[in-house]
């Protein structure tokens, strides 16, 4: 089943169905107003939204009307809690050898989460409206997933069967702001700009055989201004969303509607690229002893895509300008 | 202006005004149904209730109804966004110097801010529900602000007029989990437990003089089962709320009803105690070498009272016991 939220007067827009060719959709407020209301009740929404989607693609839904990302929220256009990890160890080994940074202690054994905004996430086509350029604007493209409850303390094995939504997103990073916020130890405020997400999430039925064991094993291509910046594959993804579900659950209930983030998604094949900027200056760091490739300027654009082998977009793709913001008065 | 938010059937809760003396409240739903509503049409509702809490007072509203905090969920029962600062410089010192940490530099220029999970929050009177009582249970007295939308750049004294709210709150946290995730650089997931809030919310003309600069100029009275366990003075917080606001807008817009809190407050004065248990146990151990004071047990109870020099409790008391989370089946 895909869903998305169209953008409306509400903040949490209008959830529809989307066809599995992604062309048409269907209103289903009906069924549940809002993608927060259906995960709020998915057990009594699931069936009839399933049934909704069989029925829009056999055609048989007269009220469905085109689907464009263009007027899309992210799919849960806000979120009581955001939670982004970062489960591809490759990313923090290269960062630690290029900066000269000690080794995180048991990275393999604990997964890296922060909490993130989750308060006002950006559609597919928003712009990345930055304070200052030079705050070293980057992207980082991850898969995320949007869980139903947790009770406190569950397993991972049953973080994994409360997994309802599968979603791309954009974890958009200042980086000249990072270094410091780390150092404080209390984690990224300043650092982290608002993150964006892909037109449609999945259930995790929807990606058959390339969903397994937690992790989405398909490659998330990745381009700068039109040109391939990387297609790291999903599976190489060291833990399971369901593993740091479980990690966070350890000391807090979790409610339906939270998003989990996979970090920016990292091969250790260099011939995948990246699917964010530090990381290429990273491997040039080590390569050539500094940096090469600059951060986002005015007007650049990154895009976001995920290809199965039969060549469908599966998430509908991502692609965002950046922007400076006009400053405001009297503020 | 004093407001609350009553128990209900659903997560928001009630919306109420309460009192001056706090001993009746009336449903102002017909203005704003919820405390979110009434934070995002502050324009439009705050004439309507003050004028309520007028008539109130005034015994003028035959529909009030008495007030008590054990039906009170926090004011705001849940926040889209929640950021916690470290404002009184004199703990992180006493942390330094107890745990021969390096000093985080410009501690002094930057605020320190972790963000955390604002989606349930506790009200005053509920139980502070672990998974782990050899997770180092801790609580942290903080004064916190709820404010308005303030755009993306704006200035502390714009964020200042901006303050719609000022709240008392517990920062319940698990020591033991802290140093390995502030290690990471990535902040506090495991390490920090669910909010708990003082039943009333005041607009920051109800503390009149006591609310200067952006600080609470009051002592916190924090007690351990029963025991004064301190009363530190908010007027020591090194930076004010707006100036806290400004740091975190420089790079995102904040939504009406985000919530800052102070962090724990401290006093360089021994004499005034402290507000959380690990900065006794600092001090003992600067004082020891080694710490003294175990962290929070089964059924111990800690509470929370601000007293203005009339002899008011301003907010309503916290008061909660530490009970254990029974394992639940399947999970």
């Amino acid at each position: 089943m895909k869903l998305a939220s169209l953008k409306s007067e509400h903040p949490d827009g209008t959830l529809v169905i989307v066809s599995h060719d992604q062309a048409r959709c269907v209103d289903v407020t009906d069924i549940a107003p809002t993608m927060q209301f259906a995960l709020d009740n998915w057990a009594s929404c699931s069936e009839a939204l399933k049934a909704k989607y069989k029925s829009l693609n056999d055609g048989l839904e007269p009220n469905s009307s085109t689907f464009t990302s263009q007027s899309t929220y992210a799919p849960l256009p806000r979120s009581w809690q955001w939670l982004d990890g970062s489960l591809f160890l490759n990313h923090g080994h290269l960062m630690q050898q290029a900066f000269h940074l000690d080794p995180i202690a048991d990275a393999d054994k604990y997964p890296l989460v922060y909490q993130g905004a989750g308060d006002s996430f950006l559609g597919a086509k928003d712009d990345i409206v930055v304070a200052d350029l030079k705050h070293g604007i980057d992207f980082e493209g991850e898969f995320g997933v949007i869980v139903d409850a947790i009770p406190m303390g569950s397993s991972a094995e049953y973080a994994l069967s409360k997994i309802r939504l599968v979603v791309l997103l954009n974890d958009i990073s200042y980086r000249a702001l990072g270094p410091r916020e780390m150092k404080t130890g209390f984690g990224f405020v300043q650092a982290k700009g608002p993150t964006a997400f892909a037109p449609i999430a999945l259930t995790p039925d929807e990606l058959g055989e390339h969903w397994q064991n937690g992790r989405v094993c398909l490659p998330l291509q990745v381009k700068r201004n039109g040109q391939i910046f990387g297609e790291p594959l999903g599976q190489e993804m060291h833990f399971g969303f369901h593993e740091l579900i479980a990690h966070v659950a350890q000391t807090r209930p979790i409610k339906a509607g939270t998003v989990f983030g996979s970090g920016t998604v990292s091969n250790a094949d260099p011939a995948k690229g990246q699917a964010c900027i530090s990381e290429l200056r990273a491997k040039e760091m080590i390569q050539h002893g500094a940096p090469q490739t600059p951060f986002m300027q005015q007007d650049e654009v990154v895009s976001f895509n995920v290809i199965d082998p039969n060549g469908n977009s599966l998430f509908g793709v991502i692609e965002q300008r950046v922007t400076l913001s006009l400053a405001s008065e009297n503020i």
